[in-house]
């Protein structure tokens, strides 16, 4: 067994043929030959699995994970948790019209796949290191020393989904005396937090006032966390507290403090000014126009930003919601990758990370660089210029504009923004005369404002979920479409994309 | 308004007619001084209202609040949750099979009144001082200065439902490594920690070893608790788990130590090895006649009791279930009320503190001291020995039998242990021929052996549930029971028991 063993541990880093040699050499017995050299050739057929490494697990990595077909994929997932989140209901959590059992599911569950395993580590990836294609990562149990070891993962595709994280932008006192709403955890802390308010407040002895500050409920950020929140709570205290805490009924307040003119301010302005009435009615005084200096356990500090004021606030409970900040693992990433200083790491339409083709990132962590249409205009007009006239047909312009809305989607857009249907409208003369050729400053011209159409994507599960499907799909046709791209054409060197690029819809 | 002000706090404390002069006197103005005095004789009123304070809401305290009738009470509640846990299901919520929502429910619904308001405040009460009457009590928040001030509350009458604590019996190292299961958080706790224990076993880079330790899960103490836990984890192992982890099935392993020769050891003996033998087949490791000495993050090391050896076992998770410890604030009370040493606090039938009157003690928390018949013989036969004769006739015994039944409870179960129907065959001669008359000696003999059937009552939910609806019957109708004494005969004084003892079905 120790010849065996030991042979066993060198075979692994000798090449086949020279391992065969060596195994006819000392083993002495055809059979295990036989058996061993076998076995080697099945692991170099597993070997030729590409390794495909997944940090995280959020609506990102796990819609990647659903729709992969792992056939030709060797996976390891790396996420601080075991289970997938339906985020958009947290809220709902938090006041108990929503079960935290019943947004949760396992992660091993959902990634059940038929023909394989994929490989779960509970454990944060603190470094990648993209020149060696390796993740390294630590596991969350701290306090175990034997289940803390570091480890590291080799790669040869990463897919980036850390999500994001709470962004107090460097206010004082946040982290220590807010709640967030970003894992189920801080629903379910924020629902006993919001009990341990009135329960403080019944308590014998109270001033008024104390009994005042127990009960005022704060939101920071009136984006549709806090206001999904905000009105949570108040159905919540309206239609179950109140009967449970009736002595302390009237002295309970919610507060939503916005440092914007309105509330969701990115959402149409209808929706806004809905909310702001219904809020309004219901008695949440909405604060809009302040700036949070520093909070305390006792009081949040604003700054009127009209006046420049500062006004101090005691209460109860605060949930911060304000946006979305970087992960240390991403910073240090972009850093390596020439990226320093972003929010969220840039990615091609492909969501490839610029730079680093075998590494993707998506969801809260990435965000699209989209490509500008008027850095390639050249190009767009020499390829589409088939007789190399220096002008262009309109036939000339047919054969290229499917590839051009393919892959500079902000086109489209403009044509929209302008009621144009077709990008000859876009070529028409002054005077609103379709023209039968162009020269390239006319089509220059006539392209010059397409870009100011570039949209970033939302933070949201929305986007990040159509992220991970679309990845999966490329995955499961990388060797297909190696073969036969179905991307657009490629302007400057020839040839097409492999893929389409994402899309959001 | 000082004038006022002060008023009412002195007429507080001075008998009705005295105040109504002094406000007389004082207030130079009829209408004030009416409409005070009617303020003070609602208050008097009011005051008519006897203090009830119930310290806990497990089964004792919640059965006796849901029971009791508010209209000549004024209730208050400290307790250090409001929520009550249907405990019996606790095993069930460690591994999932109940959801922890299942089995909780909020104190404040459960003991809505429709004619009044119960006051319940979150908080521990670490000082009952009988003399004074009074419960100081502190709040729950720890870490909030306002809603932490200890505060204390008079009583007439206290019922003390405080349950029992965790019994280490002072083994090293339990506190800190091994779980526990007694509220809703410890079976939560260990949920989770259960899968941590597979998270940490599938990780990289762990020897065998290393996975066997994390799979180990060691349960000390063969009560229900330990028992129903240790059948739970088997089924959640091999019905779940196994398929999520299919990698490490084969490692897991879980192990019941228990001191006693035979698990459920107070249960009847084929309950008991019915439960070792399923376990047997279930490769639940039954280790008995083992004593914890330590226990350490890493391991447990036992001692067999046979032999003296110690030995050291590696473990991933421990339950800890070998029975209940004494809270301190019991301690405390009984070193007060002269029953220092003591586990839980001597009552008796009446579930009255000995020598408190006004104060209850049910549950966990307390122990009926039943009263030896043995002891009264003398002063029962002169009640009963109405023709004062010096002999007991059977009429005259006929006249005290349901009185005797009903006082000494031991009295039917040795009745029962020797098939006998009647008190009168305790009676017969050594030939077993009734006998017609019978002296104290004669009737001392029959019943010599009579109070070896006094048992103590389990710590169970059962016993607690009884004993809180049997004292809210007991309070809602104490001032008609006072006129009409609904209890036995008072063998040494006189009269009636104010209501029949407790009796466990």
């Amino acid at each position: 067994m120790t010849l065996l063993s030991s042979l066993g541990r060198a075979s692994r880093s000798a090449p086949l043929a020279s391992k065969l040699l060596l195994l006819g050499t000392l083993s002495g017995g055809s059979i295990v030959a036989y058996a061993d050299a076998n076995e080697e050739a099945n692991k170099k057929e597993e070997h030729k699995k590409k390794k495909v490494v997944v940090l995280g697990t959020g609506w990102a990595g796990i819609s990647f994970l659903k729709d992969l077909d792992i056939t030709s994929y060797d996976v390891q997932v790396v996420s601080p948790q075991n289970y997938f989140a339906f985020t958009p209901l947290l809220p709902s959590v938090t006041c108990g019209t929503v079960e935290a059992r019943s947004i949760v599911e396992s992660v091993r569950n959902i990634t059940k796949k038929k023909n394989g395993e994929i490989e779960l580590w509970e454990a944060d990836c603190f470094k990648i290191d993209h020149v060696n294609q390796k993740v390294h990562c630590r596991p969350v149990f701290k306090d175990d020393p034997e289940a803390s070891q570091e480890f590291s993962l080799g790669y040869d595709y990463l897919i980036v989904a850390v999500g994001a994280q709470v962004n107090t932008f460097g206010t004082p006192g946040v982290l220590e005396n807010c709640h967030f709403l970003k894992e189920v955890e801080d629903a379910q802390r924020i629902r006993r937090g919001v009990i341990d308010c009135f329960e403080k407040a019944i308590l014998p002895g109270l001033t008024e006032e104390q009994r005042r500050r127990k009960l005022h409920f704060v939101i920071v950020g009136g984006g549709p966390t806090g206001v999904e929140f905000a009105a949570e709570l108040h159905d919540f205290i309206i239609e179950d507290i109140t009967k449970i805490y009736p002595s302390v009924k009237e002295l309970v307040k919610i507060t939503l403090i916005q440092s914007g003119d309105h509330i969701l301010n990115t959402f149409d302005e209808r929706i806004s000014s809905f909310a702001e009435q219904k809020f309004t009615r219901d008695g949440i005084d909405v604060q809009t126009g302040m700036r949070v200096m520093s909070v305390t356990d006792k009081d949040i500090t604003v700054k009127v930003k009209s006046s420049g004021e500062l006004v101090s606030i005691p209460h109860g409970l605060i949930l911060w919601s304000t946006g979305v900040g970087t992960r240390p693992v991403i910073s240090d990433f972009m850093e390596q990758v020439g990226q320093g200083g972003r929010r969220a790491v840039a990615t091609n339409e492909w969501l490839q990370v610029t730079g680093c083709e075998n590494v993707y990132a998506v969801g809260d962590c990435a965000s699209i660089a989209q490509r500008k249409i008027l850095g390639d205009i050249a190009n767009i007009f020499k390829a589409a210029d088939a007789d190399n006239s220096g002008t262009l047909t309109m036939e000339e312009l047919e054969g290229v504009v499917d590839d051009i809305i393919v892959r500079y989607p902000q086109v489209e857009l403009y044509l929209k923004s302008k009621h144009m249907r077709h990008i000859n409208d876009l070529l028409a003369d002054s005077e609103g005369n379709a023209r039968k050729e162009v020269d390239i400053e006319a089509f220059k011209l006539a392209l010059s404002e397409a870009d100011s159409q570039m949209k970033t994507l939302p933070a949201t599960a929305q986007v990040a979920a159509q992220q991970g499907a679309y990845l999966a799909k490329c995955f499961n046709r990388m060797e297909q479409c190696k073969e036969l791209p179905e991307g657009p054409k490629r302007f400057r060197t020839g040839g097409h994309h492999q893929f389409r690029p994402f899309q959001y819809a």
